[in-house]
């Protein structure tokens, strides 16, 4: 049991506007307190906590500079926003973060003034900055819009097509680019080493410095001459650094941990700038929790744990996370098939891909956050033969669409494309949910599209995708533990378009696609109890679909459900489109597709999301009874 | 009628490697003849002119130092390979560009093997071409890979995450960048200005220049310490050019018309490059053909034309055509809100911006080719009030996916969506057809989306979409002219989620989302003359639905057919998903959902195209036949 922290001076803060009261020379006592605030509050919720730490003095040095909320303050990702939510009258609240009807871990529209727009996907600031700049410059407004975003954030497409914009449009932009050479993992890519030289020094330091280096290096005695020749020239040379030339004043690096820096040059961007203004900011990430500055993710995104030990409380698990079992099998599929690669776009850990990159180093690219670039680059190996396994989140390959359909559906390129976090995530919320991949891949033409009921099926899925060749191939698989069935030594190859029936019924069949399977089961074991026995198959495939199987589920059940983990227009769509054309449903088939509400579902505890959702035991066999006419029967089942 | 063109030295050129066989100094007079031969096939078939004509020499150039196909060539978005079409086996058939069974416009994979990656959209070379470099480094090649792209699409963010990824993978991959200062329309954006500077020499040097003129300018005396003094301080500013910062070797601008410049340089990266190398290259579009290179477009995208005059054989139109009324009617409905603003991702003229720019160029946005940040940006204004239309092609539009989902509908802001080029689009094939807004957007919760079924309704709906500001709306139209109604002054604002009935009938209803309608209603004269008189509906709404609407056609008809130009998982898959779950279907309706076929069909005249999709009235007319299990009927249908 943790002691809260003494904080007197965070205390008098109640909101940013009591910021003005507080002395600059107390300020590294403020953040103090609040560090130990946040520090406090993880420890009970989990949570991310090292970006958090990273930019407790930039957040205060920002909140006493400006105005908000009406001067506009955007985090780039928002899952460094917690000091920002403790000080902007959230701090009552701070201790139900990421919980059912708690706070966001992000920042959140809905959630409070303070924050002018919501983010959790990367790379979106700028973007979303630059259209409040705009805006507020097409009503000669006076207000301030300060994007905060993080050096691996530079490394998406997005925020380049934002600078480029802004370089172009000359609207005054504050950007902030916190730089901790830290993304999830450490960053990859050219912008991440040409930041790391800006911020060593060893390249930038403008053609003034320039002029006085070489006056320094030449004597006094040519010191005219050269100040003269250095102005006349410097006209050739290129002008300063990447940011200048996207049509940006750069100010930086600058020690984002001290407020000696952080207060003038914010003051002074405040009072004097034009257009747009990129002020390059060093942190730490995990900045003053020892645990946090010691460990290689610097608690990205931590338990709930002890404060004096920072020993995090994880569960045992019961077993293995999909996430590992997808690696293990990927790796034992690379052994057999030197073809074989692993891509990800910056999270080898949250896609299992660091184990594969261990084992086979040369065969596993991380090209930075760059969904759409891995996409095309995963066509560009396929088109050669290789076989690229490009490993991306339901929610995040929503950003490589495009290259999904045009690269490689349209040209029919054999890239595998595992979809980790299918369905609902829990804590982090609708932002992570991974509700729509089977709808906007299942409506591509020549996509093979699975689910994987259980951990072993995703073996065998893996082993599958391996050995198809004749195009684009997904599977699906959600956050969290395997439901426990033991595993084979390596997968084997299923036969596409092929489902199974699991157990055999009367009135009622249960179709499911994914890991539904086991509430599928469940709700089976009520029915049978209520004397409705029934049948349960497992689709495996949402395309292409098994034909044979949906007809005999057709014709000899009187109620038809199917049940997915997935938005309208997904597995229940494409078995309606075939049956409806077969005239399956002519005869009277009762169907019923159950799939994910039609709304965004905030964070809460996965069996209570599914609750909401109908996706669970009770939904099902309430669905059967009322198909059936039988709303008598719904008293009767099981709490 | 044209005469075909002299062609005595292009007539030895059946391959590439034929190539050889020519000598430097022929290669002018080989330019000329292939620009000839170029102009005299789009004189025929229309086209993209102005491109290919910019890069002829650079196509001959790299033809003739590489050794393609081994070496592979990627042209970024394809519409400017009619030249390297002509030189790799494809001459006989380049009067066939796209007509249906010709040639395609674009790259192609499946039509030669000197395209070895496709394309039509902007941005994806680089990303492909890194795949394939280091696929080739993969297994110890010796193959060279030169993406070919052009200053425009290097406003995309996809291009620079490629970048990106290549300084940091090292891969030897060589991009040329085809720099001409002209994407559809003139290019926007800081990166634009800069490679204008580029280009212009007036900031790019390097250090040796920039040590050559702080020489002459000091005079002899101090050139020994000045040179040492330089090549001390060089150290400590910025290393070059932003390419070179990227890790890459920088070359350039060089003249891309001139052989003198191209094929020195190409033979010597061809022999010495090691990691990733950019060519700059400037070129003028639609070089060499007087009449293109005095147009504003450059010949972009032309019909038939004159060879001699230029003069293109445009067909006068029997209607308004959609981008044309969507135009207009923004503009009337600017007039009376003035939070409207208009923007457009390097598509001004395409989307009928340009009009809006004209009246209103305060309010209009043209980003660049950056659907990404188009759509964030879109999302920043609309949480400060406006009321945005980012106006993008349906296609395109996926290229934003992720920032529609995360941006605007999780949160909920008021973006409007114009949706061009919706269904089948003819001559640009499948990678420009319209096929999936439906299904990817109707699946987000809280979205509204639209159909017009003509070009009244789109007045209509533009009208809606203003007046509209719950949330974020839609509302798509195809390429084309629209079919002629009278149109209003201004349109008025819709009720959400509410179709209208248009004609009723007796045993079968029809139910059309979109421009179909036309299709519908004469496919209701042939029901009504075989005695089977049909009920059409314009449902206007795949969300909200319109559920009275649609209980009243299932509950009164013994058949309901949907109709729309979208894939599976769209308009039709709402409808069921409602009919299965009021338990409309379980009595027997015989429904059937008319979508899209599920294959990329290939160009051809969208009459063409509609009759394979079955979506025209005869296809609709066999649908009710057969539902009604009168397959007799069939035969008495009308060709």
């Amino acid at each position: 049991m943790n002691h809260k922290p003494e904080t007197p001076l965070l205390d008098r803060v109640r909101l940013p506007a009591d910021l003005k009261d507080i002395e600059d020379r107390d300020m590294p006592r403020l953040a103090s307190e609040l560090r130990d605030e946040m520090i406090d509050a993880v420890s009970v919720t989990g949570g991310h906590l090292g970006a958090g730490l990273g930019v407790v003095e930039l957040t205060l040095a920002i909140h006493k500079v400006f105005d908000t909320p009406k001067d506009r303050l955007i985090f780039d990702v928002g899952h460094q926003c917690y000091p920002h939510k403790i000080l902007t009258g959230r701090r009552d609240r701070i201790r139900t973060l990421r919980q059912e009807d708690g706070l966001s871990g992000f920042t959140r529209r809905a959630e409070s003034e303070y924050d002018p727009f919501g983010a959790a996907h990367s790379s979106t600031s700028i973007s979303a900055g630059l259209g409040m700049a705009v805006a507020n410059a097409l009503e000669d407004g006076d207000r301030n819009v300060i994007s905060v975003i993080g050096d691996g954030a530079m490394s998406a497409g997005m925020a380049y097509e934002a600078l480029n914009n802004a370089g172009a449009l000359d609207a005054r932009l504050i950007v902030i680019l916190n730089d901790n050479d830290m993304s999830i993992a450490p960053p990859t890519g050219a912008m991440s080493a040409y930041l790391a030289r800006l911020a060593s020094g060893r390249t930038y330091m403008g053609m003034r410095e320039f002029g006085k280096k070489l006056t320094a290096y030449l004597g006094k005695a040519v010191d005219r001459a050269i100040t003269r020749a250095v102005e006349h020239a410097r006209g050739y040379v290129t002008g300063g650094t990447l940011f200048e030339e996207m049509g940006f004043y750069h100010i930086g690096p600058i020690d984002g941990h001290s407020f000696d820096h952080l207060l003038p040059v914010l003051r002074n961007v405040r009072d004097n700038a034009q257009g747009p203004v990129l002020i390059h900011v060093v942190t730490q990430k995990g900045k003053g929790y020892a645990p946090a500055e010691a460990a290689a993710d610097k608690y990205h995104g931590v338990s709930k744990f002890d404060v004096i030990t920072g020993a995090q409380a994880k569960a045992p698990p019961n077993a293995p996370s999909y996430t590992k079992v997808f690696a293990d099998a990927l790796i034992t599929e690379a052994a057999h098939d030197d073809k074989i690669v692993g891509i990800t776009a910056a999270m080898p850990s949250g896609t299992g891909l660091d184990k594969f990159l261990e084992v086979y180093p040369d065969r596993c690219f991380d090209v930075g956050i760059a969904e759409q670039h891995a996409v095309t680059f995963a066509a560009g190996m396929a088109s050669e033969g290789y076989k690229p396994f490009a490993a991306i989140y339901s929610t995040f390959l929503q950003r490589a669409y495009d290259q999904v359909v045009h690269d490689v559906a349209i040209q029919g390129l054999p890239v595998r494309f595992p979809i980790d976090r299918a369905g609902y995530v829990g804590a982090d919320g609708p932002t992570h949910a991974g509700s729509f991949d089977t709808t906007y891949l299942a409506t591509l033409p020549g996509f093979v599209v699975m689910a994987a009921a259980d951990e072993a099926e995703l073996k065998h899925m893996v082993c599958t995708a391996a050995a198809y060749g004749e195009g684009p191939i997904s599977f699906r698989y959600p956050r969290g533990e395997g439901v426990g069935v033991d595993l084979p030594e390596r997968g084997t190859v299923l036969e596409i378009g092929k489902g199974r029936m699991i157990k055999e019924g009367g009135k009622i069949a249960i179709l499911s696609f994914g890991t539904r399977l086991a509430e599928c089961m469940l709700a089976a074991e009520d029915l049978d109890a209520a004397g409705l026995p029934a049948t349960v198959a497992d689709a495996r495939f949402a395309k292409p679909l098994d034909h044979d199987l949906i007809r005999q589920l057709a014709r000899h059940h009187e109620v038809l459900i199917t049940v997915e983990e997935g938005s309208v227009g997904g597995f229940g769509s494409h078995v309606m489109q075939f049956l409806s054309h077969e005239g399956l449903l002519d005869a009277g088939l009762k169907f019923r597709p159950l799939i994910l509400p039609d709304y965004f579902m905030e964070q809460a505890k996965p069996e209570a999301m599914y609750a909401h959702a109908g996706l669970d035991r009770r939904g099902i066999v309430e669905t059967a009874f009322r198909a059936l006419g039988a709303e008598d029967l719904i008293a009767t089942i099981r709490a």
